[in-house]
């Protein structure tokens, strides 16, 4: 049922803001979910359902963790019970779920280029509906954004984007950007005095005078905080508080009645509501099951994850050499280089949701030397693309990619699944792919990414590793290791992760198979595999990736270009669908890829 | 042998300058190549000379395009006859030609990036160089730059970018940022009162007072034309007259001596220096070999291009359908879009170097129930990877991706050519990757693509197609096409251009071999592959793609996945390195793909 937002009087919507807070509290805390963004958002989405109407103008939310408020205004109440859940509501806004859901969003700063296409529609359609923006502080650092408000500043079609800062995106706000509205922030009364001049000018502005109320108007943006935003062709309203449920739904329906892109700045805080997260940075941003009296998160007992592993590792890496430096593109904690920076603030930046760039700028400073680790998910690397071919393996540069989150990511589902990064990196040429079995692998994994001359890109899954009996031994270029021989006449291939899915399954056969991992998907170890055909008739491969393309068709092409004939490949990667959110564990068993139904299709 | 340019008085400095022009002139009006940009960029570059050391400081060209002055002055006076020829220099920078081409581009808006890893680099050398950056206009629409100075505007290590604004990049100047850009040239008079006020700061305020020295610097920005750099932390010198050899040696020198990130925005005039191209739009940007004396084009008779064919067969398909809608990005007129532009300009649009905005503005309109179609040349809309993933394909929302220069580009060479948009399209769920084999195709495969309710994309030449006699028949989803039948147990798949050079491979050979046109990449016809594979033993792939996850590979996949032995497949797809600049047919000689080579490797 939807809640009737537009008829309730301003002690209702408090009251139905308090409401909102609770549900959310409550349920995250039990189940786990984005949280601190998503409390900050209640009265700011309840403003855009007061003004404008979720079935007919476009809500589009940027990045869209901070939707909860939205569901739960839009007949998901109950629902809201599954949330992150498999097989229960996404964690972000999904046009499957609702019609009130205008777009998929997962990764930043689509949302204005959305609304342009939206306000491009509207218009050839000659409709009267506005597309209205949620866009974080933290998203405004993305290449995307700027591209978007061009156009947008120069078409000036209605759209409302109400920019919601809190000062800190998922981690601490970074750049030039960031510093600008804080800047904004500190002249409140720039905007009041603003108000007045324009009203005046209004008011005392015969009709025909334009060019003087043209002139007192550049005078004005002179002295308008939002300069920036007004220089590129959008106007600006703000700051206001973002949760002042009065001042939010008189600003916004001001915004809508201008009939042009107009920014509505809006200082909020994060995690409002709930005193324990309040302001806070990162830690809560997206959280597991806490306890709501004290904050406290329920602990489980969980093996190291992987990005500590690589953390770790790199930490000790950069200690032996001093050319050893790295980037992150806003996920400094989730990608283990806040422990980087940490310790060498000199060598290692966060430089904001700016793959494009970080990737580029690291490109100069191997071209300068230094051996730089760009450490990115899986899924966020794909941002880069354009850049790891052009500016990184054309010019054969020592760089080396760490995508974290290969594989199946979760809860957070098909827009955050690491199942392209494979197919996508296979063909660039000069690119060196290799993937660590386990803890120790990944470790051995850095030292050899570390003597590398060429552009390498190393995958590890989110969360841990199993622990292997397998003995480490160092990686070779382009060797793969036989870690088991059996009597079978089949044989196990696994790749990364993929090489413990491979072992467990192996264990539940009732033959001795022999297990490859293969380490190289590029290059390849064409050697061992074409020794491998003679004596193994059936290849079953394992790894956490979109099979076109990926692994199997990698293993295919040598087979083909050897000319093997005798060998009948069963590829266990990922079908050609995106592939849903929900516990990992239960995305894998609705794929058929754990260890006993894979027994079972073998 | 290197131009000693600091030796050399204002005088020679201006001979010099008028050499380098009339040696620009001379080879590209025998040989073709960039041409305003660079006319435009001669003093800028000479500045950047007697300034700096290319050898050591950093020099960086974005996009490149404008960098022949700059070969002129480091040893390639004579090679420059060769420019863009196959085995001679290239038409942009590169360091394996000389060790002052600090990095590769042909793609734009990565200098900024490049700059600001090259100042970590030096920062941490503990160096002096200084990074030296020469950008147009054109590239400043890219988010790339927006986020290089975001992190630039906040670390605020020494980097001077040269903005050498000739008000127009390729095409028309599009955007926000273009018209603010033009607003600043009109203010030249403010630079002048800032200076003064500046050193009247300098002189008047005594150590100490720091306070009132920065309030005075704010209430200066108020009235800065570059304000919106400097809200960004990059200070801000210009306009300048570009053209003003001292002008922009005195500039460059104050620029450097900050020791902090700089703007210098210099105006220049596109094609200066030769009358007849002077100020001219896209005409001049990149030409074939002209008459010095009038500027008439050396005409060839050549056959009409693909991209001609798109834009008439889309221009017909608009005609017919309202709702089809189109987007380029900053080709225009290479893509044929500025033909739509002129027909129907409120649904098509140049969004500007902007390809990541392009492509999920458009998602935004296919939801909204237009057609849209993207077109972009293979290689640029690699910067649109992670928009096709995320905004497009997850939504499954039917856009057209039309890729124009799939294949070897010819001249522009190894940052340009269309190679990998096969490998990098062909995994992502819900996409339906098909092409045509000639201009008919083209015509039939626009009104097939106008159907489909899902993602698809198409690619086609440079150039022109082979003109063919097979008939031509509608597309039909997931369907290849048996061009003619043979008796040889051979048998010969075509793709895209590829089923011409098959079919002209197969006149050249001795036996009659069956063709095949597999027109479906995604999803690709199995039933005619498993039914062909019961008659032919020996399968050859033609196709200008990329090996490595290409259509070979597409293949392999279905033959594994149906249990197929007896085929033994070649693959004459690009093999796994950049390709060279030159001539087409010279390039594709190179790589043995001509059909006189390709029938003695059968």
């Amino acid at each position: 049922m939807n809640i009737d937002v537009k008829g309730k009087s301003q002690k209702e919507l408090k009251q139905l803001s308090q409401d909102i807070r609770d549900r959310i509290i409550d349920v995250v805390s039990r189940k786990g979910g984005h949280f601190s963004s998503t409390l900050g958002a209640v009265e700011l989405t309840i403003g855009m359902h007061y003004v404008f109407d979720a079935y007919s103008d476009p809500f589009i939310f940027d990045v869209s963790h901070q939707c909860y408020p939205h569901k739960l205004l839009t007949d998901r109440w109950d629902d809201f019970e599954t949330i992150r859940q498999f097989g229960g509501l996404s964690g972000f806004t999904k046009p499957n779920e609702s019609v009130a859901d205008y777009f998929v969003a997962g990764h930043s700063s689509t949302s204005i280029s959305l609304a342009v296409g939206a306000a491009k529609s509207i218009k050839l359609k000659n409709e009267s509906r506005v597309p209205v923006v949620m866009i974080g502080d933290g998203s405004m650092t993305a290449g995307m954004v700027y591209e978007a408000l061009n156009e947008l500043g120069d078409i000036k079609l209605p759209v409302v984007i109400i920019l919601n800062d809190n000062e800190m995106s998922i981690a601490k706000p970074i750049g030039a950007i960031s510093k600008y509205l804080s800047k904004i922030l500190a002249g409140k009364s720039y905007q009041r005095f603003k108000g007045k001049v324009d009203s005046f000018i209004k008011k005392n502005m015969p009709e025909g005078t334009t060019y003087i109320a043209k002139r007192m108007e550049e005078a004005m943006k002179l002295i308008t905080p939002g300069i920036l935003f007004e220089e590129m062709g959008v106007d600006y309203i703000g700051p206001i508080d973002g949760h002042d449920l009065e001042e939010v739904i008189d600003t916004l329906q001001i915004a809508k009645d201008m009939n042009k892109p107009v920014i509505v700045h809006a200082r909020t805080v994060k995690g409002k509501g709930y005193k324990v997260a309040e302001g806070q940075h990162e830690h809560w941003h997206g959280v597991g099951p806490f306890n709501v009296e004290d904050g406290a998160f329920v602990k489980k007992e969980a093996p190291k994850a992987a990005t500590a592993v690589f953390a770790d590792a790199l930490i000790n890496l950069a200690s032996k050499h001093e050319n050893v430096v790295g980037v992150t593109a806003a996920m400094p904690s989730g990608t283990g280089i806040n422990k980087l920076m940490d310790k060498f603030p000199d060598r290692f930046w966060d430089v904001a949701i700016a793959e494009q760039h970080a990737v580029t700028s690291m490109a100069a400073m191997a071209k300068e030397g230094f051996k730089p680790f760009i450490t990115i998910y899986s899924t966020f690397l794909q941002r880069g693309f354009d850049q790891i071919i052009h500016d990184v393996c054309l010019m054969d540069l020592p760089v080396v990619f760490a995508m974290d989150r290969a594989g199946i990511v979760g809860n957070d589902g098909e827009t955050h699944q690491g199942a392209f990064d494979i197919s996508y990196l296979r063909f660039i040429p000069n690119m060196i792919l290799f993937a660590p079995r386990d803890n120790k692998t990944l470790e051995l994994g850095l030292d050899f990414a570390y003597k590398l001359k060429s552009p390498s890109a190393i995958r590890y899954p989110r969360g841990a590793f199993s622990e292997l009996e397998y003995p480490s031994t160092a990686f070779e270029l382009g060797k793969a290791e036989i870690l088991k021989e059996g009597s079978s006449k089949k044989l196990f291939i696994g790749y990364g992760a993929g090489v413990s899915r491979a072992i467990n399954t192996e264990a539940l056969h009732s033959e001795d198979i022999t297990i490859l991992d293969l380490r190289f998907v590029k290059p390849i170890d064409k050697k061992t595999l074409v020794e491998l055909s003679s004596k193994y008739d059936d290849w079953y491969v394992f790894s956490d990736s979109q099979k076109q393309g990926g692994v199997g068709s990698a293993i295919l092409e040598v087979l083909n270009e050897e000319n093997v004939k005798n060998v009948n490949l069963k590829s266990f990667e990922y079908e050609d669908i995106f592939i849903d959110h929900g516990d990992t564990k239960k995305v894998e068993e609705s794929l058929g890829l754990l260890p006993e139904q894979l027994v079972k299709a073998i």
